[in-house]
């Protein structure tokens, strides 16, 4: 166990949640500070009923430190990190800045916990996207192979930060405002009023006309699954929820899964909650999932245009399993086997 | 052409837009007259500036009818249509309870109108999700025929008629009066509040754990195309998005079909338009697409997890195209031909 603690990115969003499940969670520590940008430094913040001054985040802020757990921009992560590394002995990192290159582990604890006992002081967390879609692939994977994946998102506002739950509350109030109808609207972060639409594009333009968002989908599963031959067809859209990812997933595998064998895989593995009994109306939704650490299934199907191959939706929350829950459960497997 | 028209169930919302259309359009007629259930009886509606009294729907309405179109709930269509068919040359139905008898005929007219010669006094219009998805494959199956379809809708509120909408904005409302929250909120036709979130299922459960929704994306694609060898994986999902659904569709084909040949393909077919340039943020989106009569395709690509198989996102008005227009089209088309 580490004794000295440090959350960088204190103030953001997914920093805030880490904050919370450190406490929430009993996370160990002896010492613990919060560092964050020149503009949140004095900032107070309680934690376990102490009072903390927010810290600049600086190389030298990091000499007293031994672990750290961050959520910061890409770009930020690219410039911290470095200093950070040579003077802590881990570095848990939410951003994407990191996470595909080949010394760092990329890690869901449910999934590849191992990896992280081959780091190098850092250990990257998955994008929101992918966490729970690896969570609920893994156990298939181990039992009959995933060959392939076709998914398509259905992703909130929260995966955009403060601003993209902010856009989704003003262009809301727009609509129903304008007698239900869509009207001119400045966004802050998303192309056009996301308030009662959909928006097929997460991210930014890469190579063969898929995004950024979508391109996570396929290079960060195959690394947390360690299976370069695992195929995936990936839509990432922008919908009018504000926390909670959607996920409809198809996966063609090697040997043959019946729903029954399925629904059997899914609850044995932990981090996964089955919802599965369309009779009942019991699927999951982001109306019920929001604000707890599972990655729910159901509409669990035989594929009925292949062999091989089974349908299920998966929800989560995007702002803890797929992003703050992560990094803590990284950081405690660090506290509790390093 | 045919003299005498009846317009059925005037008064819903999909009635209201056909008898819109039908102004818009210029349909001819010599007479017409607008029928719907006990409720609606002596409602005053204006058409091509003349008044007209909305009548009874009962068998001898149709006693001096040639040519009807009719949306109504399934049991009301069930119930009307044997005695109107024995009465009328031609009914034009969009509900959903005919369209899959082997004597009705299936048709988009883009895609099939010459269907109709055959008719047998009744032709039926497809569901919404499938209209819009099939206008979108045909130029594709024609090229390089479609072997398998993988697709997950965003489906808009509008689909389940004027309480869908209801339900979308008075649970959106609810989210929004309770800070940004989730609050108990009782819904007319959705089994959970909507605003805010996405629901996995659409009609009622079918066989193998699909949906009535899903499986018309199976059974009216194969009977409008007329191949029934094509496959079909559907996922139906409700989105808080009032009007327009949006759909992900990965095609797999006999053939390869390059982006450059599907962007061909889709810009010479009738009733698409293309709207397919990422990095200009150029694709179709509800907030851009509604009260519009086309089908609208953007963020084609190969799919990267598999050959001969295309990904691409389509977004059509649900009212228009998915119902009022394309019944409207079948008439018109009925008037000129037959």
């Amino acid at each position: 166990m580490y004794d000295s603690v440090a959350v960088v990115g204190a103030t953001g969003a997914v920093g805030t949640l880490i904050i919370r499940m450190l406490q929430e969670r009993k996370f160990p520590y002896k010492r613990i500070k919060f560092l964050a940008s020149q503009r949140s430094v004095g900032k107070s913040l309680q934690f376990n009923g102490v009072e903390h001054k927010v810290e600049l985040l600086c190389p030298d802020a990091f000499n007293d430190v031994d672990l750290v757990i961050a959520s910061t921009p890409d770009d930020v992560a690219r410039d911290f990190v470095p200093e950070a590394r040579k003077r802590v002995k881990a570095i848990v990192d939410e951003s994407g800045y990191w996470r595909m290159y080949p010394d760092v582990p990329l890690v869901i604890p449910e999934v590849n916990a191992e990896a992280i006992r081959k780091h190098k002081g850092l250990i990257s967390s998955p994008n929101c996207s992918t966490t729970q879609m690896v969570v609920a692939l893994k156990p298939l994977h181990d039992y009959a192979r995933v060959r392939r994946v076709v998914v398509s998102t259905y992703q909130a506002t929260s995966g955009a930060g403060v601003q993209g739950n902010r856009d989704l509350v003003k262009s809301s109030q727009v609509w129903l405002d304008n007698n239900n109808q869509y009207a001119p609207c400045e966004m802050e972060t998303f192309p056009y009023p996301i308030g009662f639409n959909c928006i097929p594009q997460i991210g930014s333009e890469k190579e063969r006309g898929y995004t950024s968002e979508e391109l996570k989908l396929l290079h960060e599963t195959r690394k947390i699954l360690g299976d370069s031959s695992i195929q995936v067809c990936p839509t990432a859209v922008r919908v009018p929820v504000a926390n909670c990812h959607s996920e409809s997933v198809l996966v063609e595998t090697e040997r043959k899964i019946t729903v029954d064998k399925a629904r059997e895989l899914f609850a044995s593995m932990p981090g996964v909650k089955l919802m599965d009994d369309l009779s009942h109306k019991l699927y999951p939704t982001p109306y019920h999932c929001h604000d707890t650490d599972d990655v729910y299934v159901g509409r669990i199907r035989e594929d009925i245009s292949a062999s091989n191959s089974l349908a299920f939706w998966c929800v989560s929350d995007n702002l803890r399993k797929g992003a703050a829950t992560n990094a803590v459960q990284i950081a405690e497997w660090i506290q509790q086997n390093l």
